[in-house]
């Protein structure tokens, strides 16, 4: 079959500046897909759309190409809304973990398609597999069912949704063209709608920690993705959220579902349950439901139920010890004063030397391995106090104490004691649809 | 064995603006050579530089590190000094086949290293092989040897030369990344450079058969040029010409090489004749030859000696008869007056469909395909006045009459007969040594 477009027509379009006709965005997509486009010749194209940029009616364009690869979910027949959440990562961040048992056990459905963590940020179905017997792969099928009969499912995101998509991460990561927003949002926002989902809430981390590292580029993603879904008939908002201190006192894998079981039961770290009650807010009002409060359902037991529903129905015990490691040390403070600088990055790069991540996509993770922090940014601290416990199987990979954690961390100086307690604001900004 | 650098690190550096230390440069390079750094990690980068350009250092050091993974050739035991020619190309230019052997008749050797055509502009090569017997592959021996008894050699450039240009420019042929002015420059500069002669003298084509259609960019890649080839240590000066418009009479393969033999009998167009003589005398006054003028060697016979000699010296019988066109077709003036264009490009493809080029590197060229111009830009002509005859051994694909010959050149008006004469200015600007 002849193909309508050149694959050099359409980079020398971009790479000029202009902005591509719908047509080759549709064709370079689908024959990149095929093999009819060279990964040369997208990852130019890519290096281009970079340095050039891409107008909103690209984007969207872009991203319903990538959709077009592959299938759609459809869950127009559950008879009830459906609502998800989509985090760019950061250090600490379990938030998805009691979200969506808490926002299923207020009447709207959650299909929270996940993945492994890669890096210095962790993954949720790496968390949630520290649960005896808990499994991510599930068919449309039962995805389908245990959303109908409990209301939330958290699972791996199958092969079906945008392969496109898979394709160009995988080419982008190698060749030095990951950081473009335009292609950062197709990327995410095409298999969020092609997942069928009728409310989106985006938590846009912006700090040391996260992929966004100043508040500037965080925003114009989230406007980018905003106005994708909102072109694409989802109702669309996004948080921008702080990410230079981790979230919470748990950074790992078992420690984070334990902390998130703490939160489902009425408790744990104030940051976590703030921003979890306000997600889980904004998700509902995005699925049209006003008259319910999340916190009433995180008091009274029916969040925990839902959570222990969804575990069960993955095939895991909700009651099973989690894993633990086997070495642990204690880090202690030099010196009186208040935590002022408790990094997101840092900690994040440590529990993953620890073991918590991994260095490449076949690698296991160690479910006991992170840090658990026994104080968090601001907080004062006396000369001697456990600032945090690190834990890990692999005890040759564990800095011993807090200057060599600190080493360890290449004199990032991850942890700082100063003299004044320092204040953060973790809800930095909204994004809502352009009226 | 470990790699110093990463690919993504070197593409990410250019990507952001960042001038690429030395080191990174002849690591990238050689390593694409060996296959470490992918084709898709280098057409990412290609683009970065595109978009981002490389300092003059960075352009310098991108051509050496080319240079240095291939061989490179001496010429130092001579005897007598050397000088070449580069063209970037142009419809018509034959300049190469009377200039060589011209040069050698002065006193200073002409080590040609040329190409085959591909496209609208012929190749050297190609209309060389019209004569019977010639041929282009020669070993560096053989070449040596020629240098040494005749004095001219214009042949095919070896595998052995800069192999990493080779690999380089077939990526980007793909991937829309050619028009780069420091990556034309160095693929130029490297082979040049390695061929090993002392001068060089570039004859950059300005207008719409050639690659640069305006002066500006033509006089930066001129300077660009000329830059690479001082610190290289070479003595290069580069001229800006015309091609608007094709170069002397004959365009096609055997009908410019009975042009340029009549140049060396002393005839010819006043063009060609005004080209060769300016290019010959920088030529020679980059090799050091003052005292001799080019223009006495045309004249008493010595420049058309030299040619025999240099045909014969590669198997050429410079005697033999020339191909020609199984059919011929006359284009006539439909009107009085004068021709106002005639335009470079529109007859390029022309001679090129003709059958005097190739569409496919591997496709064969018709020795007697393309066009004989009776007539130039600036002439005054009556209706019915044959201006041009179009020669072809595919009567399948020549157009019948001036009418069909504009439609077959895409309605792009490559001629039109107007009522003043048109003037042309050969010689545009020259570019030498920064003082």
């Amino acid at each position: 079959m002849s193909e309508p477009f050149d694959a050099v027509q359409v980079i020398v379009a971009k790479r000029d500046g202009k902005v591509l006709p719908d047509a080759q965005i549709d064709w370079v997509v689908d024959a990149y897909t095929r093999g009819v486009v060279a990964d040369e010749q997208m990852s130019s194209l890519a290096m281009a759309i970079l340095q050039r940029g891409m107008t909103r009616a690209e984007i969207a364009r872009w991203t319903q190409a990538m959709i077009a690869t592959g299938e759609r979910l459809d869950f127009s027949g559950l008879g009830k809304p459906t609502a998800d959440k989509h985090s760019t990562g950061g250090v600490g961040d379990k938030i998805t973990l009691p979200l969506a048992p808490l926002v299923a056990a207020c009447g709207v459905a959650v299909p929270q398609l996940s993945g492994r963590g890669l890096g210095h940020t962790g993954g949720t179905l790496d968390k949630l597999e520290s649960i005896k017997g808990w499994r991510a792969d599930l068919s449309n099928e039962e995805m389908y069912q245990q959303l109908q009969d409990v209301g939330a499912v958290i699972c791996a995101a199958g092969s079906g949704l945008a392969p496109a998509d898979k394709k160009l991460y995988a080419l982008r990561d190698v060749t030095g063209t990951v950081e473009s927003i335009p292609m950062i949002a197709a990327s995410i926002m095409s298999k969020k709608i092609a997942e069928g989902t009728g409310a989106l809430v985006l938590d846009v981390k912006v700090g040391t920690g996260a992929f966004m590292k100043d508040i500037d580029s965080a925003r114009e993603l989230a406007r980018t993705m905003v106005d994708l879904g909102t072109d694409a008939g989802v109702t669309t908002a996004a948080l921008l959220t702080d990410m230079s201190t981790p979230l919470g006192l748990a950074i790992g894998n078992a420690n984070e579902v334990a902390e998130s079981v703490e939160v489902l039961a009425g408790g744990g770290p104030a940051d976590v349950v703030e921003l979890t009650l306000t997600l889980a807010r904004e998700m509902l009002a995005g699925a049209g439901v006003t008259d319910v409060d999340p916190a009433d359902a995180l008091r009274d037991g029916r969040a925990m139920d839902s959570w222990r529903r969804m575990i069960s129905a993955q095939g895991g015990d909700p009651d099973a010890p989690l894993p633990i490691a086997k070495h642990v040390e204690e880090v202690r403070a030099d010196r009186d004063g208040y935590l002022t600088r408790l990094d997101a990055l840092g900690l994040g790069i440590a529990a993953w030397r620890l073991g918590a991540g991994r260095e490449r996509k076949e690698d296991p993770v160690q479910f006991g391995a992170g840090i658990n922090l026994r104080k968090q940014l601001g907080e004062e601290v006396r000369k001697g106090d456990v600032i945090m416990t690190l834990h890990t199987d692999t005890p040759e990979r564990m800095p011993r104490g807090l200057a060599a954690l600190d080493e360890a961390l290449d004199g990032a100086g991850a942890i700082e004691i100063g003299d004044a307690p320092a204040e953060r604001s973790l809800i930095l900004d909204k994004v809502g649809t352009r009226s």
